[in-house]
């Protein structure tokens, strides 16, 4: 059996405490003999910032690029919030997505039956709901440059941030979309604002060639990222994989999370090009949800995004679907008998800590 | 009494059809005396290109310029999908803004009670919805240099978009926010992405300068742009007055009109600076809701936000607030009526034409 070496980066607020459930999971795994995971664990964010006045340090970046995985809890609070810039809890989490070259991120947004009354939209509107954002990761104006504040005087300063797309940038992340779609719905949705953005019109142009050239067979669709948030809103079933920039990802994957009711419960891979020779892809793993510092050290959060990041590790890193699928049912059949974290709690179902939620899903398993 | 000058600019799709009601309401209100408005017309996206290969005339802008308001349609439509970037619709409308420096867009989203079973969102969370989006409108992605594509060769091109902001561009827009709260529930909201964008870091800074120094008594709260547009969607209530830049206040502002439910039923105004010597300040008044290009000219387009926008005119262009009172009012009674356009009818609701909308609205008044 081969060993897989993970990083684990808890990060800040409920970060550890989810990571936790992860980490008996990948124990029991182990112990078991179903697979053999060697983990290390680094720091990340705040934490990191505390430890050694960084974001993240030279030592636990390099042992990320070494993993065969990163699998990351979450960063900030407002600790940080006077930090300087350059070392904020997220300046972490943004080193490590550019540096492994992690430019593909694929947000899904489902709605679990049992949860489908916790979301602020109509049952109907979002009940077996199951898309896929495909979020450029590495480019845009997360990355672009220049990125400065200038003084100009007389009390005026100057902010300049820069949007820059390349067409193989564009390539790519299209392709994710389009491969992902032809083993789900067949159907992609391509956002951007190409009435306002010359990014946009290179967007909308080259997603369009690949899809002439490549997948003729996938139908596409082209939306303004506006319009396309609205649709999201008003009947979010009618796409299946969304593929858009960084900075409207970010967005659009955040509003869909949130129409799903599940927000603690949705996981995200964030994974870089197959290398030709090893046939491997750097990946880092993480939940959607943030750092949540308001709740975090009481036992109240939900493991479930973060354990579920973890099947997506095992299926996309790790060729382990069936697992990630047995991890998924397990997910469902908790939720099924009713236990519920603090965040989706709903009457006449039972309460569970973070812990026992964890331990229900490994009991399942 | 004195005269006002407006200029109608109808636009494309379904503009010419909900500007006729505006029409026929302008009509009566000089014809009984209440008011005298001088009325020119004008052509402005894909009609102004159809007719002189611009997205606006010299001509019409020189009118637009010289009126005490600019009432606005909609343009675009896929008819103009493949004209060169330059003079595609859109352009004649950001250059309206740029032009007239309109930089404070309003954008209420009001949840009529007659109407808050089509949102797609449950009742309890749109019921008695009334937030005002306060967007930056002359800056930011949209505007700032460069915005290019350029040929790298060997089949790349590399697209720039250039997001900028000065101080006084977010002090300016900030004061808007605040004085609007201050007649409202005294409570602002400023979003932006600070923990990825210079640009959000001097936002957040400036916005927080200008409530200390001049607004002390309003409450402020920050919130990252992403989780705002989650907040957005799961619990809007908690909003009064949220002040975000162009790129956000347009993808934010749409989502909040669609979860009204009332997307054909909301206006928005486009100011400029006050002047000192006139007091007088530029304006245009447009619907929230695009050209509706598959529905135009069948009669079923929604007035409503179109007149209302016209209401919007008469209350911070003219300062007859009681008029505008009195339209609104008006339009509560039609709906409260039971009278509905295509794209609000619901069960046991009479069927009504754009213009039978129209009528009704003003027989009321
Ligand atoms: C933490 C932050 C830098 C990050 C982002 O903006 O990408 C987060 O919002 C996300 O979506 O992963
Ligand atoms: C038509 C388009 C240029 C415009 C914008 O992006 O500002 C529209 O979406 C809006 O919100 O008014």
């Amino acid at each position: 059996m081969a060993t897989h070496k993970l990083l684990l980066l808890p990060g800040d607020g409920i970060g550890p405490e989810v990571m936790g459930e992860v980490k008996r999971l990948i124990d029991w795994l182990n112990s078991a003999g179903i697979a053999k995971f060697e983990t290390d664990t680094g720091l990340v964010g705040g934490a990191a910032y505390d430890a050694h006045k960084v974001s993240i340090s030279e030592g636990d970046m390099a042992k990320a690029k070494d993993a065969d995985a990163v699998i990351f809890g979450a960063v900030g609070g407002p600790k940080w919030d006077a930090v300087p810039y350059e070392v904020r809890p997220e300046a972490g989490l943004l080193r490590l997505r550019k540096d492994l070259a992690l430019f593909a991120n694929l947000r899904p947004a489902v709605c679990y039956p049992a949860l489908a009354d916790a979301s602020s939209l109509k049952r109907e509107a979002v009940e077996g709901l199951d898309i896929v954002i495909v979020r450029e990761l590495t480019g845009g104006v997360y990355f672009g440059e220049p990125k400065t504040i200038t003084d100009l005087g007389n009390g005026q300063k100057r902010a300049i941030d820069t949007q820059v797309y390349d067409t193989y940038e564009i390539e790519r992340i299209a392709r994710v979309a389009f491969e992902l779609a032809k083993k789900r719905k067949n159907k992609v949705t391509s956002m951007e604002k190409r009435n306002v953005m010359k990014s946009g019109v290179l967007w909308n142009e080259v997603v369009t060639q690949v899809h002439k050239r490549e997948y003729p067979d996938v139908t596409l669709e082209h939306q303004l990222a506006d319009s396309g948030g609205m649709m999201l809103v008003k009947w979010p079933k009618q796409f299946d994989v969304i593929v858009t920039d960084n900075l409207f990802g970010d967005m659009l994957s955040d509003i869909a999370a949130m129409l799903t009711g599940s927000l603690g419960m949705l996981p995200s891979a964030s994974l870089g090009e197959v290398d030709v020779k090893s046939k491997k892809r750097k990946a880092l793993y993480e939940p959607v949800h943030g750092s949540a510092p308001d709740i975090a050290g009481k036992g109240l959060a939900n493991p479930i995004a973060m354990i579920s990041s973890f099947g997506m590790a095992l299926r996309y890193s790790f060729d382990m679907g069936d697992l990630a699928d047995k991890v998924d049912a397990a997910i469902a059949a908790v939720l099924a008998s009713g236990l519920r974290t603090a965040d989706i709690k709903s009457e006449g179902t039972t309460a569970a800590s973070t812990t026992q939620m964890g331990e229900a899903i490994l009991k399942e398993l």
